[in-house]
């Protein structure tokens, strides 16, 4: 842990990967820790998996370790509207290869130089449905064609070593092998990926909101202001048990959408996975927001990661899509099912 | 219902019970729908009875009729505080009878001319211990020296026939026989009531505010304004989205407490006994005072039911201990908790 | 006061008008505290009248002491939505007089027994422009084929003697000159008493809320629990500073608003009249309810005013339109005034 | 503009002073607008000076420009209970210098080359009461003996070429005449800045906000989400609306202040200075948040300067301390003033 900090706030090394990964990689897939994301080759159902993403979660780097990072470098799609994607993935007139052309935002892992593959998703069918429209294919990322132009940061931090970069893609040529599953299907493959994608990410935003809680008790115990332990102060306590009481509940309604996709399929359960996303990422945003208030100045310094923490989480209330469309989800859902009744 | 509304606002009629209901409660009986409430009798988990609490929950005089009131004719504590508890249980000389002296306010179903017996807590053992100094009673409202005050309102509804009373108790005598358990036992029993009748008056809430978004989204799809449905309108499906969401997380919260009552016993559920209270009084308000603004007019009048489930629901957030008692019973058990990891 | 107390919770007397309240009137009128509020009448700037609206506030009956009730009987508009009125002021094929048909809900005033007369807006020009469509007139209650249906109830409240009726309008016939203005011209009598009774409206709101935070701090000083005065209690002095900040603010807002009718004019000034409703009945519900929760049962029965204040106060974020229709005025305002710079 | 953001982002001058400044400094001094801040020698009284504050607040820099800071190198106190200050100031034996140990967290300002005194509070006088323990001294920057150990972030941003460092204070020797006002005097020095730093400060941040409204606003109308701009989302328009609400109600409440400041004095607007402390910050808070959500990833990152305003409002919060501490002063002057009523 020690070794990782120190190696994090040298700027020399920030966009390097520091060893002591590789080693924790190597024992954990030693021990059989490794894989246990995808339910298909790791043989856990959702709901089994789902404890293990909330303790990862309380380490920002233990799926990296065990192997169970969710697939980050997701196609960039920097809007909810997916329409506004304007990348295109044009095929070569004898069918060989395809070219990609188009700027991604927010492609996250890019400055990982272990980042070998982006994959890109882009329009091959223009005249199709909107729900046809789209392939996501393998990008190499050495290719030259393929130009990182910047970091970008999440409220000042860069999170280094993965990133976030806006990438351009100029006439890069890939081969027609690389297209995933085949043109058009590129809705389906995001579809299929965004249940138990968004299982383990609730998840972890949970374990994460679970340390914060911690690290909120044992600042209450340990400081002392006024002459009292900052326990002593009834808003601390009311801080304590709401947050206590929020973070119950949203897991709760995590491990009920984990159990749907589980048995309904995740299609069936869209409504659920629609709801833990908005549930868990306000929870967490305002748990840590207590937490940093009950540190004081620690709070929005790097000498505690609580700000660093809000500022992912709260990140979460737009990637993926911004709260009001996952709400949209909920109420569509809701009143189809009330006027059933 | 009809039959029942009808009597309801007779003003002639408020104070007597409707005949349909002994009839109602005539037919439970025989199809075996009768005392599901206690688990002693019934042999239901809390866990299993929970739902039933849920489905009685969404009408307001169902568990009478399956005869599944909690014990709702409680020692009226007008204080989260029960050191403030004034009423006196004094032995005679000859052991045979105890005196009764002191003023009950909130003595719930005082006005139900059915009331036969009250329970009444008092002081026994001044000098004992703050646990061991009360007794519960069973006092027989017909005896002279008990006097209905007068009815109180909880937001102008006066809830006739069972009604809130303030009630007098100026030297009654009481066989000794009627004294439960023995003395110095009242916080005992209480107590023992709390987590099962916690459980039964969550899930009703629970049960009640279901209603609430059921209406909610019935006038969403059936009224217009400025030209659409009320549903077309984002704030209206945000209201529905965000009423959805809590609910279920209120539920599962509140059969997970079953499930520790079940396992653990009322005593080690403290802290999830003490939390749903809380979360679930809070979550009907916000529920039901979105559906009163959706209904406009229509929702703060008596021509639908849900301002006056507000003011039952608004009051739950007081009785038995104002929210910030449980709070501090959660918050105690965390930092408790948090100490030993 | 005890006298009208007195009064108010005798079942008999509750339609009767308490005859102190003509001595106070006489009282009033002696000593010039009469008809402050029409600034035409008075002399008054809305500014200037503006304290005067708050001090009476802090007792419900003032206003009505020193005549200064803002025009409580308005036409009833069940719907924030003009167009969904549906009463009908036909004109006689003489022209001597009008058929006035339809229902009202809401009148209010309408059980009061001096309730002379009600202004009624109807439809007289049905393929006129939405703006110019109805009328009002004044309609003599006596006459027999107006109809007092039945009380309507704000969350269980009558609000006797002056009360709130469901109102039947067969067929009546009213003479000519009972029209108000002109044909065409009910919204534009609407719009005009609109933002002083706006500022009426908000500022007795500000001074009844005034005196739910002294009702709170009063009880914060003198009522104790768990060994200590309530106001030792760090929450309850978190709600008596909050509401003090919001109270303050809202005031503020209100006086700003005054001003801007009193120097730009009503039309000018609707972003700030619109803004002021939405502001001060949520800032009002906010501050009455932490006075109910810290006065526990007694602040939800009809001991202490606070539970009927809440009920007038949650019913102002429905009357005169809900709150969301006045936010999209203050939107609509702010995106053309943005649009500007 | 261009200029200095071209300047900001270049790591190798992040804590260069742009050289543009010194030119505008220039500029500003010429045409006179230069030290209005202090209200002796600017001649503004505080309520005048407030709406240049508001307007300077608009752009980050813009204080600096016009020599307006407010003493931004203030003592650093970690913490709102300043008897946890550990820092001491010890006199020599001959009388003519003092002696300053100690390590000061949050020294804003210490990152900047131009930085050449601090003030620095520390304990003189052990044994005497609370409020004349401390004093306040300049402590030449240069001094070998002043060590500046690292920069802090707030959410990641160093706030370069500024900061805020952890400065190591190691047997400082100062000459005596640096000590300000006198032995003991360093609380009457904080307690007279308060009031007009308090109104400097409040005034930027709603200047900020102002901003940050201006750009939801601008976002609301340009961008395009579903087939629509975004101003036409309803719960867009609500964001705007809430806003400019929160932001005039804080800005008309700050004005007040200043006013009770310029007729009162510092000590008698003491409830009104603490007040607009706990107001303004979570307004700010609030409409900037509101603000990201609407700009989505490009909101929590370095292409608009949300985020980073995000920071530095949120640690207001905190910063001359948290939230609580100035609602406990609030609630208490609300208690004396009602229980003399």
């Amino acid at each position: 842990m020690q070794a990782l900090y120190a190696h994090a706030i040298d700027p020399d090394q920030q966009w390097v990967v520091p060893p002591i990964m590789e080693e924790l990689k190597k024992k954990a897939r030693e021990v059989g820790l490794w894989n246990l994301f995808l339910p298909g080759l790791s043989g856990f159902s959702q709901l089994e998996y789902a404890p293990m993403a909330e303790e990862m979660g309380r380490c920002p780097f233990a799926s990296e370790v065990f192997n169970c990072s969710a697939p980050d470098t997701e196609p960039a799609v920097a809007s909810s509207d997916a329409t506004n994607i304007q990348c295109t993935i044009t095929p070569s007139n004898h069918g060989d290869h395809y070219v990609v052309n188009g700027r991604k935002w927010w492609t996250s892992g890019a400055g990982d130089p272990r980042c070998a593959v982006a994959i890109v998703m882009g329009v091959t069918n223009p005249d199709a449905d909107r729900l046809h429209r789209h392939s996501m294919i393998l990008v190499p990322m050495a290719t030259p064609e393929v130009r990182k132009i910047r970091p970008l940061t999440v409220f000042g931090y860069n999170d280094s070593p993965h990133g976030h970069y806006e990438v351009e893609f100029d006439q890069v040529k890939v081969p027609a092998r690389n297209l995933i599953l085949g043109e058009g299907r590129g809705f389906e493959i995001a579809q299929g990926r965004l249940g138990p994608g968004r299982i383990h990410h609730c998840m972890r935003t949970i374990g994460l909101s679970e340390r914060a809680l911690e690290l909120m008790t044992q600042r209450a115990v340990s400081r002392r202001a006024f002459g009292h332990r900052l326990a002593w102060h009834q808003t601390v306590r009311v801080s304590i048990a709401e947050s206590r009481l929020e973070l119950d509940q949203s897991r709760l309604l995590v491990l009920r959408a984990a159990h749907a996709i589980d048995t309904l399929g995740t299609k069936a359960a869209r409504k659920e996975i629609a709801g833990i996303k908005v549930v868990v990422a306000n929870m967490g945003c305002r748990v840590i927001d207590r937490a940093i208030q009950i540190f004081g100045g620690a709070g929005v310094s790097n000498d505690v990661p609580l700000a660093s923490w809000y500022a992912g989480v709260r990140s979460l209330r737009i990637a993926d899509g911004p709260d009001i469309v996952h709400l949209e989800t909920v109420a569509k859902e809701e009143l189809k099912h009330q006027s059933k009744l």
